[in-house]
């Protein structure tokens, strides 16, 4: 069966992973609603059977991201692979009778990685496994060459501060976890510049891979001097920790083409389920379509929009109509600007009153999945319910807070509920923003289950009565 | 501490090796000693505590073994690396007290990689994670480019005989162990050539891991002709899998400056204990001191040489002599060509006889450990009786048979019982022949246990009374 892929091995990851799948795959539809008590939800028990039936019956969900990544690759904003991606999109939603299919004009940022290497050249000679961060600037031609001074901490750096002038600076920082440890891909490269070093180098932001790099943004302060930044692998910052611990001298040589080009034009892309009591209320099914420019971005975040648009064409395909108007957005350039989500709250700013709720997906869909939410407690009780429904999916309990890089700014400016879609966050962080972000790592099932909770989680809160987070109560 | 690093994480592993550690970390020196009816091991109870309170006391291998990888990094036959550390481990085993310290003149082969890449060219322009496999030939300057086929087998390769001419063959086989798979990469490219490929691609033998190619040696066969050979990530297979499923026409362009030069001269390292009754009878441990060219061969196999050598540098630092000679043997050239235990074998053919047995360390140490044994089964008995006194360490029952591919002509040449130690292989497969095969793979407390088990079977095999298969019993 050629069209029918062999299925995705995931080993490097967690073997609990592996099991969590097969344990949650003797779920399905047969027993996902649970029995009980009369409840509101009792009017959706048969929209909900033949969305997650639909959404389970195929791995279209997945065939649809193996198109997308083997077809466009890496979509870094300002590539020919986003705006290719882009194109297709509009074209694919059209074709899978979405309403309002459009692409809505955003320019973003183009920074260009070019060539680059990390190189140890004393005690010995040795390349390092590397990826420059996005947004540095390059080196000279000739690269950047000086000693090195490994810090453990920013604490640290400030104890040595005599000595990072005219170094390069390595965090030598273990991943806790993404929100704490990031801090030193975000800050690090200007709190070394601040302090005369000539470069900044970071651990990766992630657990220990197989020796591994992981890219991803960081900004200069705006008052200080700019110095090229990279990552290097986890195994690579513990090795320059020991030479350090030794007393060995540490000089690297950092070469960097990395370039920052004019803006490129590039768009969000939308497409509805148009509501058929409140068409002009809306609510949002985000993701973002761009990714880093290393592996495919199939993880980060090319599922999560495959699962978003899919919920979209599922809920047409079974002949559903909400109430409410279901919008599906992938948004543009999430990693490097965050352009795509302020040029939606900037270009429907009039209209953020009558968004009643704001999805993102974009957490991956290693098991356990959960919705989290943000809004006020009556919302919050609906979600819950909607949650519970979805146990038989594999749907866990909801977390406290639901957000997202690219609802952020309309969020905020609307003050809208919000929710989240996240898998485990562990083996996600063991590939993001690497050159194994690849479809490999999703699994088809996984992927189908998650695209049936969001699609349940959308036509649900689209649908009912009254409005997410509203004192009202639905009725039966 | 700046001198004791951090404990090496190991994550992007299984999570159960994890669990192994912890709950085998619970044992120790205190319940080594299996009480019970008296035993001819009884008159070993003291040395043997002594071997393994020596060993677990400290990380000394680990930071050997740091050492090792961090100041040489790989060590391919005829690097300036491996020809280092040899140097360095003659001088260091002189210095640890060893006995006829002394480098035994082997000329190995000396292939050298240079730089190398496969582009996607059709349908789209991509990278793909590539290593080209040990002993190819290179290719012209501007590269070779070709349209490709994928193949699931030899038979499958065979049924498409006529589609393999020009083309480039890729052989899309998935890992089920090395033995099956690496025949792959053992006669694939020359399977391939006999169809009139112009280079052949193999998918990595090993499971997978994030994007990670493992290189690897094979032969041409010497009636065909030589084409390219490279190896590339299970992630990329795929990738090309799916192109080829969906009926999309997929062209390749390989480039590899891989040449062999002249062979260089190396060396096999020995040092030892001399026997206090027998000095002429030797038992040896071996191990292999070169490695692949890409990560430092902390794993394959510069643990399996640090646990030989502190075994041996326990023995006399507790003051031990066994009654029989300990042979440490660093064996040169495992990797692409064997040439160390081929020159063992002939330079001391004459005293095979008096060999009573040869051990090879050489599949990492990942619990659960355990030795494998091949010989009489007087010998196995023997073997048994002093794995089970190490079953506190994590070493579990004798393997069904022993061998390694050093002391192999020598062990064939003298029909000598073999031993092997090894760890769990899913792991070691994982990294092995990748970048990822460094030292953060290893856990001190495994390698120090693993010196340990190892000091105590070599002892105990060289100083019993009768010869290891002897069908004499040991006196008590």
């Amino acid at each position: 069966m050629p069209s029918v892929p062999p299925r995705p091995r995931r080993c490097g990851l967690p073997a609990s992973l592996v099991l969590g799948l097969v344990a949650s795959a003797a779920a399905g539809a047969p027993a996902l609603l649970a029995s009980g008590p009369d409840s509101w939800l009792d009017a959706y028990r048969d929209p909900v059977s033949k969305l997650v039936s639909a959404a389970t019956a195929d791995q279209a969900a997945w065939q649809r991201l193996a198109v997308l990544t083997d077809t466009f690759g890496h979509r870094l904003s300002g590539s020919p692979g986003l705006e290719g991606a882009i194109a297709w999109a509009v074209a694919e939603m059209k074709k899978d009778g979405l309403d309002n299919v459009r692409a809505e004009p955003v320019m973003v940022p183009r920074w260009v990685r070019g060539r680059e290497s990390l190189e140890l050249i004393d005690p010995v000679v040795r390349p390092l496994a590397m990826l420059g961060l996005g947004g540095s600037i390059g080196t000279p031609r000739e690269g950047v060459v000086a000693d090195a001074i490994v810090v453990s901490s920013f604490n640290d750096l400030e104890s040595r501060a005599r000595d990072a002038a005219g170094r390069i600076v390595v965090y030598n920082v273990p991943f806790i976890d993404y929100g704490q440890t990031v801090q030193y891909r975000a800050y690090g490269p200007s709190r070394a510049a601040r302090l005369g070093a000539v470069a900044a180098v970071v651990r990766s932001v992630g657990p220990m891979g197989l020796r591994t790099p992981h890219t991803g943004s960081f900004s200069y302060a705006p008052d200080g001097a700019k110095i090229p930044a990279a990552a290097i692998s986890a195994e690579d910052a513990n090795q320059l920790q020991r030479m350090q611990d030794r007393g060995e001298r540490i000089r690297l040589k950092l070469t960097m083409e990395a370039q920052a080009l004019a803006d490129a034009p590039s768009a969000n892309v939308i497409g509805e389920v148009v509501g058929r009591e409140r068409p002009e209320e809306v609510a949002v099914l985000g993701c973002h379509f761009d990714s880093w420019d290393v592996g495919t971005g199939a993880v980060d975040d090319g599922g999560g929009c495959v699962a978003v648009w899919e919920a979209a064409r599922l809920i047409t395909q079974v002949g559903l109509r909400p109430r409410r108007t279901l919008r599906v957005v992938l948004f543009t350039n999430e990693e490097n600007g965050l352009r795509g989500g302020l040029a939606y709250r900037d270009r429907h700013r009039d209209s953020l009153p009558n968004h009643v709720m704001m999805l993102e997906a974009d957490l991956g869909f290693f098991p356990p999945l959960a919705f989290g939410y943000s809004g006020p407690d009556a919302g919050r009780a609906r979600v819950e319910d909607i949650a519970a429904l979805l146990s038989g999916l594999g749907v866990g309990p909801v977390n406290a807070s639901g957000s997202g890089a690219d609802i952020g700014p309309s969020v905020q400016a609307g003050n809208l509920p919000s929710l989240s879609f996240n898998g485990d966050a562990k083996p996600y962080f063991l590939i993001h923003h690497t050159q194994a972000d690849t479809i490999d790592r999703v699994d088809p099932q996984d992927l189908a289950r998650a695209t049936a909770a969001i699609a349940v989680m959308g036509f649900v809160v689209a649908d009912m009565p009254e409005r997410l987070g509203s004192a009202e109560p639905a009725s039966r």
